[in-house]
């Protein structure tokens, strides 16, 4: 029982945060009451559940009590992404493997490892509130660059801020962009190389997508043009297997692993040892392929029936990125049109959807909406982008 | 290829950090040609394997994806911790509870919350590496207290410190304090409840051990005596159950859960919910107290085997601490012995400790060592101490 209602002197660095809305719609977008365009999660048969619940068994009764106890990384796991790697023209070994709980804690570590308060980073304008919160929330002075939705991050731009600032830290997604749903060109991952080598400024690549790819060529990440040492590489699992496994990965120079090490034992210690281990063993029986292909196939379906949709309805009023991967569209409707005001509009009428503002630096993008093809039923798209565009054209 | 071997500017706040001793060693502690009093692990034996495997595989059955996908705070779980709290005399209500990857990140997201660089942190000068990461790795000011081998934490010394500085955060183990196996008494814990509320500075309660007590009465938390909201619980499965699990929680206000879910955020998200609803499950069917009791009763045998160890080899020339519960037990030699400088003839002679001074804030400790009884069989114990002895001797 309180006494009073204490007051909590919280501290500057905490003050940077704002709770992500994109966090609190996650709720909706898992409502079966709704058609839901607002998450980012594969969806529920995507996802390789008797096959992960088959590793996990055959770890525990392999490997018993010492896949539960605290445990040093795992050299498996470490062997098969560093061979993983190599296929993506990234040279390195398990020694430059860092185990992460995803791609958000490699974006944290390394956010505390380049920054302090009040110094530079330079993100996109518009992009996932975690690249914002993991930088803002170091207390970085955050420079944003726009982002072409046909060409990705715009590297003359970015050019133009190195010169200006003294950077940090530059963090980019350069594969099927969230929210944006767009990649960069191959010659501009190979600028931004460069522009990492010249400024001698760590570029962090958020690759949780890549692999997602249901048309057109696989690009190399920009890690694979990296003569510098500046370009540090984040992948994950959760998007290739799932989510709720909390396992990533970073690719890191050697000589950062002590300090990394120990900035990633202060924030939780270290990785759980079994889902490495499952993750491993998944690997290991080639479940992998096979699961990204049919993965690849499902959002392929999705992604045309969104687009034939869209097509179909609010092709008149609103253009969007044509995705060749991933598991987003960006919307972009007339001037006057506030998909925040929608959005409850848009609830009543049984759709849901991210407003493009919500993952806006500076403000602004009110016109615009981040649209999920990965979770709904194809043939419920054209009713939900008839219902989106019914709730848009009364507000027109 | 690099072309050059990069220099990387780091941050100010990473230099703060270093990498613990701890850590490194515990790669002696799972050597199974050594006997090691290194770690701090629960025996492979006595950990719910099958148990953890059987409730895995109940949820993955009856969730299916939904156990693997990213989810909202789980329910049954948040319901389960306040129960078990309110048994610990800790008023509080499920959405008083936040999950976490286990204390380590409790304490730094709490670190986080209340503490800026060149802020003071009160911490006990010889205590858990992690303590003084999470504290130190987010640039705080560090002044410490010592600890009564006896009574644990010096609360007059408390006292002291906060009247004369400006503290935004103290850290306690009042519970089978790691490394030095001894608690607060319950009068202490009572007052230091008092002093968060006169002085209106957060103490964190960091309890990993005290289900861990094989005799003697369960001592009420701190947080049970708190009537100012100051006092803020860390509680872990890592210990009870197994570390692998990476589970723990906080009890916290509940007007500081949406700054504490955006700073978790920005870390890394969340905790995995398949942990989440497989320790659920193991609760819900009553698993806990029947393994809790086989836990008690392993340690008991291997702390007694231990002391038994070290009247007939060390009376003579040391002095400990006898532990209720817990992992640990804190030996301190003559003046002149340093453990430090032993440590590599005791690894030839075959049995590993940790240095007590790898514990202490300000250096020192240099004649004590941390010693383990969690791990070893039984029957061990003497010959390990013998051979301790035999070292120790060598060097007086």
């Amino acid at each position: 029982m309180l006494t009073n209602r204490p007051t909590y002197q919280v501290s500057r660095r905490a003050s940077y945060l704002e709770r992500s809305v994109l966090r609190g719609l996650l709720k909706h977008a898992v409502d079966p009451s709704l058609i839901s365009l607002a998450g980012g999660l594969p969806a529920d048969e995507d996802l390789p559940t008797e096959q992960l619940n088959q590793c996990m068994n055959i770890v525990l009764k392999r490997d018993g009590a010492a896949a539960l106890q605290y445990s040093p990384a795992y050299a498996a796991l470490h062997e098969w992404i560093a061979d993983y790697m190599l296929r993506r023209n990234i040279a390195c070994s398990p020694e430059n493997i860092f185990i992460t709980n995803g791609n958000q804690q490699g974006l944290s570590i390394l956010s505390r490892l380049f920054l302090d308060e009040g110094k530079t980073a330079v993100i996109e304008e518009a992009v996932f509130t975690g690249t914002q919160q993991g930088t803002k929330g170091v207390g970085a002075n955050v420079v944003t660059i726009p982002t072409d939705l046909a060409h990705g991050a715009d590297v003359h731009h970015l050019e133009t801020v190195l010169e200006q600032h003294d950077v940090k830290l530059m963090a980019l997604i350069p594969d099927f962009h969230n929210p944006l749903g767009v990649s960069m060109t191959e010659n501009n991952r190979r600028r931004v190389a460069e522009l990492a080598a010249r400024y001698h400024v760590p570029v962090l690549e958020d690759d949780a997508y890549s692999q997602l790819r249901f048309t057109g060529r696989i690009l190399p990440p920009i890690r694979a043009f990296d003569t510098s040492g500046y370009v540090f590489y984040l992948g994950s699992f959760s998007k290739m297997l799932a989510p709720g496994l909390r396992l990533g990965f970073m690719v890191i120079p050697e000589s950062l692993q002590p300090k990394i090490t120990v900035i990633r034992e202060s924030i939780d210690l270290e990785t759980s040892t079994l889902m490495q281990r499952t993750v491993a063993e998944f690997l290991h029986r080639g479940y992998l392929e096979p699961h990204i292909e049919k993965l690849r196939q499902s959002l392929k379906i999705r992604a045309e029936a969104l687009m034939t949709a869209l097509d179909k309805h609010l092709s008149d009023i609103a253009t969007w990125t044509v995705p060749e991967g991933g598991l987003f569209t960006w919307c972009v409707l007339p001037e006057n049109v506030d998909t925040w005001q929608l959005f409850d509009e848009a609830l009543d009428a049984g759709v849901v959807y991210i407003p493009g503002g919500a993952f806006s630096v500076n403000g602004g993008h009110k016109n615009t909406m981040r649209l999920n093809f990965s979770r709904v039923a194809p043939e419920t798209f054209d009713e939900g982008i008839k219902r989106l565009s019914a709730v848009i054209r009364k507000a027109l």
